[in-house]
């Protein structure tokens, strides 16, 4: 994702006529920002025993570990957002097996949805939001270099589950944020 | 919801620097209307057997018989949206079960997050938006009169699954939209 430009500081906070919530209204065209949550769909993704992760090439976190995830667009459904993601940031393409988990993350107004998913092929590559991609055993992991809290959460989730049809998904962990 | 009012006619749409998506952006200030996807948040909650449905009494489908949801707002985690939504439609407090079902509605670009719950009392009451309120055993549910098609969908998948508890979470019936 880019980096989603600050609106001008002709925003200003006041309540619209019939609302009941503070929204940012444009002094000079009169326009109501009105702001919701977000979506991030996500997958966690294997082939053979091995995990899928990307190496940040943008920030936040350029650098570390994630999943293939970011955000949903217009017109998509979760499971076709989820494939997007994997087939740009790791030239990957999936079949989503089922929903792992939901996170929300209040602090900064996201819901994540998580999917358990397989690699069609091993044939992956890095996107242009990636530095690298790889498949990874369990063990080999880099785990203090993940990028966000939640692909920490996803992976453990995955793995409590491996091989397992008939659970119901995640929310976040109780010790989480 | 009260309907979001619709931008003013400075905006034109164009590639901002550095996407790859056409956006709205505000001839008059600058500003990028980047849009994603709404998270609707709801539940079918229950008490001795009996299910709190809300008749509209708001546009779209006035008059009609919905489940408590609505938009997450920002900050909200999931869950408290929806126990947010049941107390200002109906008046009842609620405790989250689990997740139901996850709907994608790609044509008006919404993921609808539908939970299990029951009511943690009777007491019911129309909010604003509802012109009354009910608790309806399965046979005497008005299916005619249901306001959107993910009401049905939930209210069948709910009844799937009654008293079950290690179940995978819906999505879009095959025969679905």
């Amino acid at each position: 994702m880019t980096e989603t430009k600050k609106p001008d500081p002709k925003f200003e906070r006041a309540i619209p006529p019939g609302d009941n919530v503070e929204r940012s209204i444009c002094a000079a065209c009169g326009f109501i920002d009105y702001q919701n949550p977000k979506i991030v769909v996500g997958s966690v993704a294997f082939w053979e025993g091995q995990i899928l992760l990307c190496r940040r090439a943008i920030d936040p976190r350029k650098g570390y570990w994630t999943l293939p995830a970011g955000y949903l667009e217009l017109g998509e459904t979760a499971e076709e957002g989820a494939r997007r993601e994997a087939r740009e940031e790791a030239c990957a393409r999936l079949e989503i097996d089922r929903l792992l988990a939901i996170y929300s993350v209040p602090r900064i107004s996201q819901v994540q949805l998580m999917f358990r998913a397989h690699l069609v092929s091993p044939e992956i590559a890095a996107g242009p939001e990636s530095e690298a991609v790889g498949l990874f055993l369990w063990d080999d992991i880099p785990w203090g270099d993940l990028a966000f809290p939640t692909v920490d959460w996803a992976l453990r989730h995955f793995q409590e589950v491996r091989g397992r049809d008939g659970f119901a998904p995640f929310s976040n962990p109780v010790d989480g944020v």
